[in-house]
């Protein structure tokens, strides 16, 4: 026997269960269409590739600064420049291995055990978990159609009556799963909110460059005391890569480099030679992009037909939220028996929202349209049976 | 003004601050010779240059499994069979961004809030700022002579009676900055005094491979009970590549996973394709570890005569740790000003001892050995002056 931590016991990331199981199942040979994580089926641009083969040729891929090399920060700062006309000083970027270490680093950096973290419900799962294997306090607030699927400062005024004071705000834009695109005024008033009640604001861009109706807004944009996160994951279709940055406010930088340093020592060297050259492939990315949109169009359409009723706005990122109510009580099971049965790997919505998430399914759309196409009908002839 | 969390006041990994300055004055033309990070001066060896090319051109870089491909744990399973002749199962061995993964996923998965980590003193200082980080307590036990420079059943008893009760002992063999070998008995001893006791045992083999005078004996080899933290960043010379591994007893895989899969979704994808190919690169690694040999009866020899004595033994790893107190009595200033003036980068002891590392500086000598005679030189010019 050995000893297990209370703090270990943090609910599973379902999403990567499911892709557990596929990947078991594909190398069974079974014909898996994988839905269940947010992963573009693209793989890294072409530029991206051969500044990679061309790093592997020429550079002895070592430790960088913990803080990610300097080409790299110069490449971010250049691209605050061109897609918002923000000026930002490299040394505020700080490279992280995934957004999940800007994560991990900023709700070290910026609280302490104990501390009240408000994030959505449905939100990105390993928000919560993160923060409780941190020794923080998720305080989760449902967002629904009522506040187009956001935050609002009444939301969060309600959340400090009820639970107490709230250190920390956590949003997502566009959101995972939900789709939610928060517009520039709703964010500028929640970010007021936060400034005025000494709240820090924690803004995850990861799905910017992905929205179907309008541009985004950058948090960056209305301030500089938010903490950015972001990565080369989901526009850039360099998940693997495990390449991301933050953007931090001047009196958070050396907090972050100092655990950086220790938890992190730097980010993957070849990761960060390769993610320079992601800013130039525009055109590449740009067409994929085009390819989600259909694959959205798709899914809008075909999903509702089949019974699936779309939850969410769907404005941007890659996801149908769906509510499966029609077919179950148990999305946990249900995504379960569809992975067995027709190999259609999604996600439980449990893993989103841990009190109305049994009765919802997140697709991913990432995939090639014929995926999406043989996917549905698969579901489509399995719900007829 | 933004809120800087306590737990952020974690002191810096000096050799990181070291390895940014001499990045910075490298970029601004200066010859600068590293001997401050523990980094192989050789990059990854042909064989999974090879496998990383073949890799981006024939994968797509995705999210793996959270505990890594099935492929490189099957080849990390292999290699405990052929090289100490132990059989694991490969579920029990996670895949992880580096060994510094590793220690957080161990120290999260195994230890609540508050509970106590013993560690040496001196020894490595991420061990220390992580377990503060994650509201841990490091007991520090300073190792000398008197024991080998490696810990024993009796510090431990004495530690427990002084601090109060010891929930884990983190050893590294051969160590970080001493080069101390437990031997096989020692680390017996103290695995049999941890069950018996209670107390979780984390062994640090990541400096296995390389050892001077003998072997290395694995924990593995003692107990299923003990978490095994490795990484191919030293003898297998892919630091910038984060890639490393643990073995988990039975109870702790799933814990470990659930944390993984919210806190780093999965390691690098093209590292992990990669270091399949290195246990295949034997005669590669052990031509550039008799190297390590040469430098190593260089600063053994030249050291001394210059007016270091060295403080431990150097029997493994690539490190001498070396007195100073002729020449400073604040290693960090002398650290700073050896980099000024002459260009060679070493790392102040106050990383590795908070309270003796003021008098001692850490050399390593995973560099050439034209570098490290040129070290030698300017050291020996600059005192002299």
């Amino acid at each position: 026997m050995i000893n297990i931590s209370g703090r270990s016991s943090v609910e599973p990331f379902h999403a990567m269960d499911v892709l557990a199981a596929a990947t078991k199942r594909k190398r069974e040979g079974h014909p898996v269409i994988s839905m269940a994580v947010g992963q573009p089926a693209h793989g890294a641009p072409a530029a991206v590739l051969a500044a990679a083969r061309s790093g592997l040729a020429n550079a002895a891929i070592g430790y960088t600064d913990a803080l990610g090399t300097s080409d790299l920060r110069q490449s971010i700062a250049g691209h605050y420049a061109d897609r918002y006309g923000l000026t930002i000083h490299p040394d505020r970027i700080a490279i992280t291995t995934g957004s999940s270490a800007g994560f991990n680093l900023a709700f070290l950096a910026l609280f302490d055990s104990g501390d009240r973290v408000v994030i959505t419900r449905p939100g990105y799962p390993a928000y919560r978990n993160i923060l409780q294997a941190l020794g923080l306090v998720p305080v989760e607030i449902a967002v629904s159609e009522e506040t187009q699927f956001t935050l609002t400062p009444s939301l969060l005024e309600e959340a400090a009556v009820r639970h107490g004071t709230i250190a920390g705000v956590l949003l997502a834009s566009p959101a995972n799963p939900t789709g939610t695109v928060t517009g520039r005024a709703a964010l500028t008033d929640l970010v007021a909110y936060c400034e005025t009640n000494g709240i820090t604001f924690i803004s995850d861009e990861i799905y910017h460059g992905l929205s179907y109706s309008g541009g985004e807004t950058s948090a960056l944009s209305l301030t500089d005391k938010a903490v950015i996160v972001n990565s080369f994951s989901k526009y850039y279709c360099m998940t693997g890569w495990r390449i991301g940055w933050m953007v931090l406010p001047e009196q958070a930088i050396r907090p972050v480099e100092r655990l950086a340093q220790s938890l992190y020592i730097s980010p993957p060297e070849l990761s960060q030679i390769a993610a320079c050259a992601a800013f130039g492939a525009t055109d590449e990315l740009e067409a994929i992009k085009r390819g989600y949109e259909a694959n959205r169009a798709l899914l809008m359409k075909r999903l509702p037909e089949i019974g699936f009723s779309i939850a969410s706005p769907m404005d941007g990122a890659f996801y149908a939220y769906a509510d499966a109510s029609r077919f179950t009580n148990d999305s946990m099971e249900f995504a379960r028996t569809m992975l067995t049965q027709i190999d259609v790997a999604a996600t439980p919505g449990r893993d989103f929202d841990p009190v109305e998430g049994h009765r919802t399914i997140r697709f991913s759309y990432a995939g090639s349209y014929q995926e999406m196409e043989e996917a549905v009908d698969r579901i489509s002839d399995w719900l007829a049976t």
